[in-house]
């Protein structure tokens, strides 16, 4: 994977060569035709000016005829791309524009990559504002915690269509999903099942709190520094000290290592190779480990297996388990703009994870959440948010 | 007209149904499919990861391998939309949707409308800044003189990618590319004509500093109070003062009645009815008359025949000689996309309007400027814009 090293390899070459033969991956398409005037004097002046007449005076009818019906922005401000970090707004945009494809591929939303000149959350938050009429959704993406927090919430407050910080919420809800099953697995029960994440970021922030709603009580989270408790006093944000409140009830102290002796499961949202055999070996029988920093995962899944965990995951495509967004967002956005939601809840989001699991009628151990281009994903989600 | 009041006609219902039975004019589509694991793979992760750590280094290559390449952002606060002044962003959003399927239909460009929650000149500069990188081109729509001069300014100063006030500068072209061809109509020479303009608004203006750049030099303007003239006081901008010193060389004061006696040219981009027989009466022999208010000219095409006029020009579809935008923006960002242009300048917007203008080989009183749907025009404006 040479992009995360400052070389191209021939495979990286090979990748890039095909972005630029297709230049934009997503484009624009016309739904009606102009082919005469009488086309132009409907679809454009002056027939245009009865819609803007009446749009003006009732503007929640744009969800009926506009581009509001169906379209979703696709944000970041390049603060925490992929693996990558902060790399800037031309760092993300393919990345949104991926994810403007997969939405159109998969659920035919019309989304749009937009890429922020700006890191100010206060900035991102008003330009977000100020461009919101137009939009059936928000798509918030790879911004970097604890900024992703305010932003997010911030938005919610302000506008009434579906705001979602992909990172934080899709995660969660693919994670739950994939937990859902893999419980059922290995025998343990859901909510007694004792949990460390690695990551306190974005997507170990946002699963946490949807674990907890689940009624996961047993959370340990872990960051650089170790693991977080009330009384911590290295590297704690507001945000980290209000998780260390409602997490790890056992109160351990120390580096994963630690937490690891006697958990049922490991979710790695963090980054490469920051999990060893020996600490897999430490963890309670029939162990859950899902590896899914991306492209590299904390531990490689071999590697996890020789070491005695049952069920593995990662976020890639080339092993069994891919746990990965894409299998949620699509479908969150569409059941948001078929059912006029104005904001994504946790019961939603609850349902959402609960929908996922129940597609794979017979989970085992390499099969615990559908593929993400099952066809049946999609509406199964979408169904959830309302 | 129904839109111009506050009832509406079967006619306005009749259009209203056709937007609501289409919904959005436009949709993104996937110029790539996603088919298997490998295609996600390929377009999404892993591989998007080589294109952003390529595009994080190397900015400028947005414009060969994302959405860059091919994308303008139609973007209005909806402070002036049509004929119908202030009605706010969703009053614009048709407006907006409907340029963005034109310029796709006849120049293949992937166009979005964005409208804006805010009216505030910094706030606009500001946000349009912090979304502009993953676009090819902006192009504002519908704001309100004078806020649009400076709010057009500062972005052209600040962004490398072409910025266009369409009301300004689109109108500035089609007028002048029917004017060249009115000149050769009536037989007169061009840079001789005495022109008034009516309306010292966004079009106004523009129009008047293309015509300047043109070598004409006798423009008197006229708005509200009368024609503007250097030591006028009442209801003078600073952008009006400025039009002033450039313009009215014979110094006329008055109403608009004085300004058009012995004149040879009536340009209207100000509103209905303004006109009279009695004014087209006091001008020079053959005179032209653009009445481009829309969707109601200052005075009607009948009347103003009756009244001598020679050559008649109006912004509608239903009469000849369609003096519209739509016949010049889709090509100036044709132009501007394909050739890299950083900025569109007044050279090149004097090319496009004679481009366009030696479209009609033979002008004559009822055929000054091709028809919007001529396959010609785009390419042929395309060309000069470089």
């Amino acid at each position: 994977m040479g992009y995360t090293g400052t070389t191209m390899t021939p495979k990286d070459e090979k990748i890039l060569k095909a972005f630029k033969k297709t230049g934009a991956r997503v484009a624009t398409t016309a739904r009606v035709h102009l082919r005469n005037k009488q086309d132009l004097a409907l679809y454009y002046t002056p027939g245009v000016g009865v819609a803007s007449l009446h749009l003006s005076k009732h503007p929640k009818d744009a969800r009926d005829l506009s581009v509001k019906k169906n379209s979703v922005a696709v944000i970041s401000d390049g603060s925490a791309v992929l693996g990558l970090g902060n790399i800037g707004p031309y760092g993300a945009l393919p990345v949104m524009e991926g994810k403007a494809l997969i939405f159109k591929e998969l659920a035919g939303i019309d989304a749009w990559p937009i890429v922020l000149d700006t890191q100010d959350p206060d900035e991102i938050v008003k330009t977000i504002m100020a461009i919101a009429p137009a939009w059936g959704g928000i798509n918030l993406e790879d911004i970097a915690a604890p900024q992703c927090f305010e932003i997010e919430q911030k938005l919610i407050k302000a506008l009434s269509i579906p705001v979602m910080h992909d990172d934080q919420h899709g995660t969660a809800i693919v994670v739950l999903a994939g937990l859902i099953n893999a419980s059922k697995v290995v025998k343990k029960k859901l909510t007694s099942l004792k949990i460390v994440i690695s990551g306190a970021g974005a997507a170990g922030s946002g699963t946490t709190e949807l674990l907890l709603s689940a009624g996961i009580t047993d959370i340990i989270l872990t960051d650089r520094t170790g693991t977080l408790y009330v009384g911590r006093k290295e590297g704690m944000t507001k945000h980290k000290k209000e998780l260390a409140r409602r997490t790890n009830p056992r109160n351990v102290k120390g580096d994963l290592a630690s937490a690891m002796r006697g958990a049922d499961v490991f979710i790695g949202l963090s980054g490469k190779g920051l999990l060893h055999s020996a600490e897999i070996k430490s963890m309670a029988p029939r162990s859950i480990v899902f590896a899914l920093a991306n492209p590299n995962p904390e531990i490689m899944p071999d590697e996890a297996k020789k070491a005695g965990a049952v069920v593995i995951a990662t976020g890639r495509s080339d092993f069994p388990n891919q746990i990965n967004n894409a299998l949620v967002f699509p479908g969150v956005f569409r059941g948001a703009l078929d059912n006029r939601v104005e904001a994504i809840t946790t019961t939603m989001q609850l349902k959402a994870a609960k929908a996922l699991a129940s597609l794979v009628t017979k989970p085992h151990a390499t099969h615990i959440v559908p593929e993400t281009l099952d066809k049946r994903v999609v509406p199964a989600i979408a169904k959830s948010i309302r």
